[in-house]
């Protein structure tokens, strides 16, 4: 088969707001080859993605990714990896080039499956997918007594584990910031997984972080989350060697598989996490999901949008430890769930498991998206290198 | 004075061809403020980075550039720095941003040095710029006579410094390359310090790149630039043991201040090269400089555009030791000479000064480049987000 076409679907909530909530748009990616189709999703920023697949090229080294994908055969996953290092070469200096690819890549993996009729955890080398521990990801309250409640509704809905993050935290005092964590605690119960998401907040700057760890340990928190950026090295591990049995997440940030070695080998890190709609697709999550297994850090998705793009990033890990927690949307906008037709629902026990059926294993439910499809073009020299395609259902 | 408005131009040669030849279009970036005009030049995919400053917000950590910059005031450098800031944590998740921010961060410096009447490098804190020995940076022949005939115009040119690369180099035979590295020897003399640039051709394969040593130690190479992809630090390190005394440089891929933090200490360079263009502008090649210093390992300029980008990738380490070399395009396009007035040309001695005037020092040809201006119009929802300015002389 060749790779006959590939459409973006830029979607959206009528009003985005200014939070820190993933879920308010989605890019999807539909790709065509010899009478299959497979879906995907790139995380962020739709209209840059869409432009990275289309501009004109600069020189060699910086070609719109279209030139690498369009035309290629697609038999088996080694074209997938292949056409993914053709776009790292082909778009080396297209920045933007890693965050298209992750979509495509996705959307390969998806076709290949339902081609063959497998789940791409299969096509990636995995025999069974093991049940995952949902943990419920959300924002934190603008207060302790909203982030109270958010936590005991949690609780409720039967999760039994839970990361708060955004929002106020590590904008204010570290007394403000203790009484959001204890807040978080107290609503989730002792027994629950507690796991706090600092979003970047700090930038490099160790004390600061530091100085919430005593909060952060009398919660008995599993994890703090990207402290500091994702390049900073050095003051991720300074702040592991102070942080006892508080583990260190991060990796979300990562658009290649170099950012996540160097995570892996130099943060002192207890978690990576990956997002798949980033990373430059499974592929990439893949090779990061076994080299982190090498290195004894636990991988773990990154997810904050549709289904589709949480089944993409747990295909990577499919075969994990029993037990193993993921990241689950909780309160997802409406565009998120309506992008496909069936959700990953937790099981009786709590679990999530990946859908046996073919790819990613969840329809897209192209006749409700009409509504959130926003309109694009774009036009250079009078050319118009893309208009919003039509949703055919 | 507060950022008024922010206005991009995109420049391009008639055709574009798919060469390694990054003068063949060209980002201009116009930012006014307080009744004065300040140029900048973000690195490559022109549409790309325009997109990321016009796009719609996705959530609270992914804005467009657009977002923190307009409106901002800019009364000194660490205004300039504070913008910065504020751009990568609010567009976070938009990873195009760091090309966009670089050609403002330009912009920003060169406008502040105008309201001052201060060259930018003094602006930056140094008191006097060294004269450099520019090193004339050309591809490679197609094949070995051609790649002689090049290097022997170059040495009649009168400059003592040569840079080969991309073309064939390192997708033929080892032998092969043994014979281009020889020719380029032989046309630039014995004394001519000669260089090397792999392109990143190897990705991580060290065992590809060390076959190619003895040929590069028998000419006596002083540098193998970019054997490996920038993230390969652990592939830069094993090279390096194995160089003898061709050292390796890198870093032009780098598109944010930690990666070339990873790269001083991580890959045993003996040469770090920054392009201000992408790495987030003026104000992070000036901390790379920095601490390019503090490590030991030697600054240099990455610059393949027009003569206002090579004032911009100079003013970083403008104060360095006396005979340090700097990246001088020697083939450019039409395009990239006619973007300023005037040329920052070799003196007698054949090394290059930078300029003394105000903010970069060189005025952009305004009245020169409708012919090169690229008509865009991005439109989202029906509202046109961009469209190619007027070119007012």
């Amino acid at each position: 088969m060749r790779i006959e076409a590939v459409d973006f679907f830029y979607l959206s909530m009528p009003e985005v707001l200014d939070v820190g909530d993933g879920s308010q748009d989605a890019l999807l990616v539909r790709v065509a080859a010899g009478g299959h189709v497979g879906w995907g999703e790139c995380e962020a920023a739709p209209l840059v993605s869409i432009a990275s697949f289309v501009c004109p090229m600069s020189h060699s080294a910086c070609k719109p990714v279209r030139d690498s994908v369009l035309g290629q055969r697609i038999d088996g996953p080694d074209d997938i990896r292949r056409i993914g290092d053709l776009t790292r070469a082909q778009s080396l200096d297209l920045l933007q080039a890693e965050h298209t690819l992750s979509g495509i890549d996705m959307a390969l993996w998806d076709l290949l499956g339902r081609v063959r009729g497998e789940p791409v955890y299969r096509l990636l080398g995995d025999r069974v997918a093991t049940p995952k521990l949902p943990y419920a990801s959300q924002l934190f309250g603008d207060d302790p007594a909203t982030t109270y409640a958010l936590a005991q509704q949690v609780r409720r809905s039967g999760y039994r584990a839970a990361k708060f993050g955004w929002g106020p935290y590590g904008r204010g005092s570290v007394a403000d910031d203790a009484l959001q964590v204890a807040a978080a605690r107290e609503g989730l119960g002792d027994e629950g997984v507690l796991l706090i998401d600092a979003g970047t907040v700090w930038l490099d700057d160790v004390a600061l972080a530091a100085a919430r760890l005593p909060a952060l340990q009398a919660a008995a928190v599993g994890w703090l989350e990207e402290p500091f950026i994702s390049g900073a090295l050095g003051a991720y591990r300074a702040l592991a060697q102070r942080a006892g049995a508080v583990r260190l997440a991060a990796g979300e940030g990562c658009h290649n598989y170099s950012m996540a070695e160097h995570l892996l080998h130099h943060a002192d890190l207890g978690y990576i996490q990956i997002d798949a709609g980033r990373i430059g697709g499974i592929s990439v999550a893949r090779r990061v999901a076994e080299a982190a297994n090498a290195a004894g850090v636990t991988y773990v998705n990154h997810t904050f949008t549709s289904h589709l793009a949480l089944s993409a990033s747990l295909q990577p890990y499919a075969a994990s430890a029993p037990g193993a927690i993921c990241e689950y949307p909780v309160e997802p906008r409406q565009l998120a769930l309506d992008i496909t037709r069936s959700h990953l629902l937790p099981d009786a026990d709590g679990f999530i498991r990946l859908p046996e059926g073919p790819g990613l294993g969840l329809e897209v439910a192209i006749e409700r998206l009409a509504p959130y499809l926003v309109d694009v073009v774009i036009e250079v020299r009078g050319r118009t290198l893309y208009r919003t395609p039509v949703l055919m259902t």
